[in-house]
């Protein structure tokens, strides 16, 4: 029996233990956005570098203006071998509306469902459970083999969820503790419940909050109504105007950057089948609001989107109160694609409403930091490592994926340690992330776990 | 001495107990919008019910599923003039924010300002203070004369600053107790604190709150930005559109019903020397944002105008949530002239929508009422008479004014009772009325309480 294979039968033989392990992780509320909980999130970092050192790790809890990053250090077997980074975080969703929970949601348990046995609980599929499935795979591998494959740091931060204020600022002052040659970064899903997947593409964003005062005071709207300009109806323009009547943005040279997708990407794409239809009749829709040109899944994985998150101005009460107010606001993101420069985007929309700014009114902003997209190089040998890995272990191939979202510490990964990540994730879509009962489907955990224990082997060979 | 002039000395003489009578009306804490002041606004009833009845009124209160309606009857020495029905409030606007008021506000005195002696009190202008000048005009008359020039009833309500719930059931409930030839109501103000106005002209109104649903539930704008419509990119569309770039409404047949400004009205108010300007800079402003072809006060009084009163949707809290909303709402309102219908306009108003409306896209209504614009005939007798009368007490022509805002009891008075109403009030534009600190000059009130005098006597004249 070679090592990987008794590493594995490891896994199986421990899986009540390594749930046990995870209950202990998920029942401390490190609710980060919510300073009532700053004493959780200690504990659960306190708890990971304990967990840590158990299996050899040199780890440490080290403390932010934030909450505490964790870093454990443990070298391989082989010297040869990558150094490789694990990230991921410890932190959770706050768990409102409570009331629409079936259980209080820091008492895991496994429930039996018609797709499987699944742990519900906050964080266990975001990040708590996917965090465990590696570091599971390490204890068994050094508990198996006396050692790790290859060189492993981890970085464990508490802030994901509340846009991590400490993480740039930490990563800039210890580079020389995070060098590695290789991230890999487990915050993503899985196609379906069956195809494992690594996300090669994630789409960049960049965000603006836009406030527009007209008059110096709210004003009754039959005194003035007529003459006086009212901000909503400036926004309203500003906002329409973004995009034409074929669902393209109107920004001039926004989609500079913007490359077609590769025949082979878009082809790799098609044979997913993906059903755009019922994609969008699951919430509601029926036609896709995007580019005419591109499929769903291209209108979501590789071509640029905006949105309008928030609007607000006025009495926005029960009744009608005929106000004219002062001030008119709106929140607008970008999702980038390519090397759309967030920037560049960031100073055309300023244009944009500047453009469209009477004289009598001003604007100002409160702008949120921009990210690339990032594109990974999947002909690298350890993204195909990886992905036959991965094969192996689910008996089906894993697929190359893009991701609408934005995956921030990629980019920080990338430009702050230059390190390309490798973005492998167990979650499905059903698991109800940032949501009432949150749940990891206890195969997505056991199989997760055994799907590092093989990448871990498999990057080690290079 | 003529009949008029010894009532007007009287007024004079019997200024410092017509002040306390107002005080004692201005210390009840009639807030009709908080349930909290049911019983004061009761007791103000009952306190008009009881003054009423020392002038020799015919007077009642009648309870309503609000709060009390006031009526009185009183003959008068002419059978030959007209019934007059005399309208106002008792009720006040909340105090908040209290901490702003340098009194309090149901403590009323008199202060001495730059711009002379004020009352200061919650309610001194709007409406106790004006109501009571023609109670008192009333009390003058009686008192020196033993009777009234002509026919008088009083209505008093208690809701006209939450909504007047209760007035139209009551009027068509009650139309024979309210039945006269001419309506007089005491609501409005004065062009400025030395030129005695009437009223001639109100804009109407009707409001709609929209509701855009785009998909069903609010999504991650990450996972489906792009395809997945969003219902304030849809909002700001139906919006925006609802002007041109000349601050023309774009509803088709919109200005159906919209008359020119008949020459002599327009050379009257050219006369006033309003200067827009100056009207716009005192709310920071500097251009007129309405139709262009008109002043400043042609487009408030005389010019239906459109506004956005409130606008919402998505994530409206700090920082940046990058949410893709179900829905997006907004009220919307349209202040009218001359001949427009409130009804076509909401229709169109819905059309206009319903053509923006994506296939996706569902909208919901919820409508406010709709008023009429008010035209008051200015070549009749009563109007010429009062003016006249206005003239006399003030050394200063009165002028028929416009008023760009809705006072929807003159459209019930108008459609219940088919009445024309006299407006004629002594409010100044810096009474901060709904504000903190409100006042009413102690001039208004004496020059008020004389007007009425000579206003009662040029009535009965006809």
């Amino acid at each position: 029996m070679s090592d990987v294979e008794r590493v594995l039968r490891r896994v199986d033989e421990q899986l009540p233990q390594a749930v046990e392990r995870l209950f202990e992780l998920l029942r401390i509320d490190s609710i980060s956005t919510d300073p009532a909980y700053k004493d959780s999130c200690r504990r659960a970092a306190d708890w990971l570098v304990e967990d840590l050192r158990s299996i050899g790790f040199d780890s440490a809890r080290h403390d932010t203006p934030g909450h505490p990053m964790v870093i454990g250090h443990q070298p391989g077997a082989s010297k040869a071998g990558p150094h490789l980074l694990f990230y991921g975080h410890y932190d959770v969703q706050p768990v409102d509306p409570l009331e629409l929970w079936h259980r209080p949601p820091f008492e895991p348990a496994i429930e039996d469902t018609a797709a499987g046995k699944v742990i519900r609980a906050r964080g266990a599929a975001d990040d708590k459970g996917q965090l465990m499935t590696f570091v599971e795979a390490c204890r068994a591998w050094k508990q198996t083999t006396g050692s790790l494959p290859t060189q492993v740091s981890l970085f464990f931060e508490g802030e994901e969820e509340s846009g991590s204020p400490s993480l740039i600022p930490f990563m800039q002052a210890n580079k020389s503790m995070l060098e590695a040659d290789l991230a890999l970064v487990c915050d993503t899903g899985m196609w379906d419940s069956e195809t494992p997947t690594i996300s090669t593409m994630l789409r960049g964003m960049v965000g603006e909050e836009l406030t527009i005062t007209g008059p110096s005071l709210d004003l009754h709207s039959g005194i003035y109504g007529g003459p006086a300009m009212n901000p909503i109806r400036v926004l309203t323009r500003i906002l329409a105007d973004l995009h034409d009547d074929q669902g393209r943005i109107t920004l001039p040279g926004f989609y500079d950057g913007v490359a077609d997708i590769p025949e082979d990407v878009r082809s790799q794409w098609a044979s997913l089948n993906h059903d755009g239809g019922k994609f969008l009749q699951s919430v509601g829709l029926s036609q896709a609001a995007g580019e005419a040109d591109y499929s769903v899944l291209e209108q979501i994985w590789a071509r640029p989107s905006c949105d309008v998150n928030g609007i607000w101005g006025g009495y926005t009460g029960e009744g009608f109160k005929t106000v004219l107010p002062s001030k008119a606001h709106a929140k607008v993101s970008f999702r980038l694609v390519g090397e759309q420069d967030p920037e560049r985007i960031q100073q055309d929309l300023h244009q944009h409403v500047e453009d469209r700014l009477p004289a009598d009114c001003t604007v100002s902003y409160r702008s949120k930091d921009g990210s690339r997209a990032t594109v990974m190089p999947v002909h690298a040998p350890a993204f195909r490592n990886a992905q036959k890995a991965l094969t192996d272990e689910w008996q089906k191939e894993a697929v190359y994926a893009g991701c609408g979202g934005s995956i921030p510490v990629v980019g920080h990964i990338k430009q702050i340690l230059g390190m390309d990540s490798l973005l492998i994730g167990f979650m499905l879509d059903d698991d109800a992330i940032h949501s009432p009962n949150e749940k990891y489907s206890l195969n997505s955990f056991h199989k997760g776990t055994r799907s590092w224990v093989r990448i871990l082997h498999a990057l080690a060979q290079r």
